[in-house]
């Protein structure tokens, strides 16, 4: 069961407020790289580690409420840029409220509209949050490898998004969650370094059930074939080091024969 | 550009068609593991890999062209499941056909109503694929961790699907994927041991920049406070060499402070 | 069945077209807000009300056939004001045409690209409308607060709108459309007022099902236990006058004790 | 910011394990009558409220966590009802594994194939949870009637669910599940009633301004004119006590006069 | 403006209720053949034509009410066929409830949990209605042909449904509605036959602008090159009369030459 | 099974990017209009065509191949778009880099912030690819008819964009892909014409078994009864050469009689 306090995790300030930022941090709050994503994500991980892993269960469990407090700062981010307007669109604004003519034309809509400026469960294009960006798969170095994924993308949000502002308070509550996803790639890596012989995921399948002729070929599909480019992916030992790299192209198993279907599903064009 | 040849990459068989099993293999077509998703998430990664970077874009865009065919292959298999009914379900119908029958009480009603007993570019829930399952953040490792996640979940869903059947067809044709998922795993871990220094993704932001106290610490959020449970990701060097774990709790950064907005919002619930 | 008229329900008139503001309009149209939701909503609600309730089942459909002439308002206002630009936009437009200008710069791409500057069943960023805004439980008592409820922010929306422009004929609709959602707010809350006994919603389950020691008690969720703070949800008479307020805590049920599933899931991480 | 604590809000027992019901709990998780959808809105809706109004942001807060733990109750009722089936499908099944023979024939597929027989954030249908039915409008009237009328589908959906087990374990769950939804229909009236004077919502836009012709009346739309029916939304005071309801027709305003839109566009069908 | 009267469009019966055809009928309702799709389709097309095309927007709003009215019918049909079960679904059953036994194990889940048994804005897969289904581009052509393929679909899809059913009601209604749809691909055919000159679409676009290479050309994609394979779109007058089929190749257009983007992006995978 | 060269289809240059000309090119890559909906569509409708209609197959898959090349020559095209900003963008913009500056005041935010700058699966809104968009029914008349309109529609889009970029570059590239359309409208025109006697699709119907009294009637909806207005489809035969069309009404079929349902559904509003 959770708790909560109501300090925030780390300190939120906005010293200009600006609409438009307003709308790409919805991007870390609703988006595919945002941060419901990774706490509902690691949640339901959580979930479905059995009650003997007791370690791993508690790792994510813990990881997913921090990110709960990630959403928290960023929706008061978004409030606190929509405050007011910085002085560039206050000037060159042809209404009576900067923010509301920003909105208009560049903002986005559905913060002013059904929000009453303020952060939604959206992503910066404007697109709701979607359970399809929840990666739990029950099993463990599948899900830690999406964790892996998941905090590369988001770090690599964060710090775009640090970039775009120059704002100091933006800057500051923004350095601090780049260095959390730092530290969560890292604890993810580390994880997947306690579980020993898992690739390929998932290693519990006995590998004499895949087809042994093509796991470790790379598979040429140029149109024109080439000779062996000898990169490290064509040759050499596999980095799982059960084989052996070669290159190799499509087998190709003869033209599929399908036939017409049952007759009462109407497939056939014309009449007779 | 690009080309096509009659002939699928591996062939497909199906002893005894299974209208269930129809379903299920539609999650490997249009399922968030599928092979849609790894075509397009490949190509578009490929798409944006600098010309002076070949050799990835080369093997990011051969990989997705192979997958283009797993499409084909199982598109090929959903139909052929489709093609009739397994005796027992035979047996047990109620209706002149069984496969009508069966689709009606457990199998997927738009296989049959929107497609003619067909595959569908849907998952085997029945929801459409979306855009959303591609990812390709325009940094290579980013992407490539995010290929290792899309092939272990791809290859467990595939290793769960080979159990589900006991059709020899299939179970071949399911070894061939499962061999592939294999390589795929294993290139994208070889192309990730050629980029050095990578981690925390992106290694290109100045780690400088984010925030020095807490980008090596585990954050615990336990209701109670705990003593360091000492686990690999509590102590010792960090997983990037780069830092020392430690073991801490949220700092906390007071209450947020967010005022009423613009009065044209109609944010205030009551008249005066 | 259904009938139509070529007039509109109230006139639309728009003095100065702006693209700005028909993005806007979108979201009374195909938003969570807009006016496809109730019309719908409304009547799927009719449909399923049983015929020995028939005036219930009239004031939805009536109702939800009003909202279609709303659609075909907001569309007509949204046109219009696709039909030029204003006069100030002419004045920056770097372009042929101000209109192209705008929506390229701030407008909604989908109004000229796939519509040809028209309306669509989108909201105001841009999101295709769903079915699932449409609330249709069976229960009237339910389906009553889910439209009290979409008529509040449909006239949050309206108001909001109607400080957005300075337009006259746009300030007249909208004082049409806000005076319409005051009436359906109404005639929703009279329609509940004539069930009686209806909360808890559903009335008709019987209260001895549910677990009598929780049913009243505000459980708080603070991380440290506080007093009780004597608000009007801890104390008292509950609403529905079945009860007494109190203040507790979470109960607490032990840990979950989650087994490892089926082998052939392959949830194991790692070979033996 | 966030804590957790690894014992259940409240104990959860199967005693015979139900993978139909699994999919059915689905609905109580992801869907939009489900926990995810309250927790997330009451959330929302706490980050907007102003800190002067700091008793209505707990409140929301404090509900908001507790729903976080019902989906963790629930997420574990559905993995325990995934551990096993009942006799009467292991009686019947025809593969290896009852379970496995329900999910192909009428569980819900990814549960299987996506998350090795775990819950997950999609409905029963299957479709996955979105930011759509979180409504936070930043206007606490619109948003307590949102919550009421959450609460009035969730408790409708948790007697629909209790109805369909037979299990004790599950019954106790949902027992409780359907008090605390009592105590929370309550409680968001109770907030209400500390609002005066708030219907029509927004009570803050000044009623002046909305066309006063048409705010109090029904708008018949049946084919033929009728009489006044005589009900209580066509006569008598309204319920908000600023108007005396009539009874009326659609005012009517001309037939639209849409016109050809820019050349650019391509709207003319034909060549010249 | 619209209207209603209390009367269905035709007769709806059902003779033996069948709550698994209740789940097909979805996808009459709420699919992408469905129609709310035509309805809506054929409404938002209508509010685009211009004044002086009064015949084209009569007939487009006419057809659009008149599906409105075959909604009415298909949900009222799906709740009949939910009022009970077929016998040998009330022989089978385990539970209490034959309807309740079947909508668990292969019924729609969200008609019983969402909507107590009866129609909703969803698919027979379970997927929400988008308004994404719903085309009206502004060219009146291109409509037509958007209204033809829907109608083709749409018929297709009612053919099935009339041979999964052997309910004389159900077949009744279902022979209607086929009937219905073999009008409007009729008069949407015969509207395109009173627009001339209008292939290609648009035809108001100046043809010299295009490519004059490339636009009779068929494009062979086949990996090995073929001869011209003398097929009637590869030879012979154009369907338009406007050009002579050829057969060729893709002519090849460079390889992209692709830079690294804006640092601040930070797609360089490595730090320095 | 695919292959690939890493020449474009054809030549793809821009001379001035223009960062909101890259997300109107979003439409004609993911959206309802673009090219991954007409690749998808003509690969599925290809898996379903049975082996002794090869041409049918071939023309398909040929042409789902043409298509694939034409996202990679868009998706090169969003990236040259995107590496720089016009010279009027330039000069206004208020920070260091202009296309930073553009992405946040009218850009698509997730084209910088997912994509660091590149091309997505996305539309011009913003909103990703889906399935949803595909149609491949089985029935090679009802597929041809969405052919046609898909290249009616893709065609409309793309002459839409030609005329809202001055950039040569972008006017031949669009030139060119036009003209495909061209090719493609009447490619599939032709293959209609090579099937006798489809419409009312499907053909293979029996059309006696449809309504006979409403099959070529023109349904008016009008409120009040018209005269018939003698238009092409109110009079004389109709377009399939089956029937004459006639001019009528809505038949009516008595008001619908629908039951309270299930007790267990608690559909009861209120408690007895």
């Amino acid at each position: 069961m959770f708790f909560h306090e109501p300090e925030l995790q780390f300190e939120v300030e906005v010293e200009e407020p600006d609409p438009y930022f307003a709308k790409m941090l919805q991007q870390a709050v609703g988006g595919a790289e945002g941060e419901m994503r990774v706490a509902l994500q690691y949640m339901f991980q959580a979930f479905a580690v059995p009650t003997d892993k007791k370690e791993y269960r508690q790792l994510l469990m813990e990881t997913a409420v921090e990110e709960l407090g990630h959403i928290e700062m960023l929706a008061t981010a978004i409030t606190k840029n929509l405050e007011g307007a910085p002085e560039h669109l206050r000037e060159e604004a042809r209404e009576d409220d900067a923010v509301i003519d920003a909105m208009m034309s560049g903002g986005q809509p559905r913060q002013a509209l059904s929000a009453g400026l303020h952060a939604m469960p959206v992503d910066s294009n404007g697109v709701p949050f979607t359970g399809n960006y929840v990666v739990a798969s029950g099993n463990l170095a599948a899900d830690m490898y999406a964790n892996v994924m998941a905090e590369s993308t988001g770090r690599l949000l964060a710090t775009r998004l640090y970039e775009m502002t120059d704002d100091q308070g933006m800057k500051d509550m923004l350095s601090y969650l780049i260095a959390r996803d730092t530290m969560h790639q890292n604890q993810w890596h580390t994880a997947l370094d306690t579980l020993d012989d898992h690739v390929p995921v998932p290693a519990s399948f006995p590998q004499e059930k895949e087809n042994g002729d093509v796991n470790y070929t790379f598979m040429s599909t140029f149109r024109d074939r080439h000779e062996d480019p000898d990169t490290p992916w064509t040759n050499g030992d596999s980095h799982d080091g059960k084989g052996d790299y070669s290159y190799g192209y499509q087998p190709g198993g003869g033209e599929p024969d399908v036939t017409e279907m049952l007759e009462e599903m109407y497939n056939e064009a014309t009449g007779e």
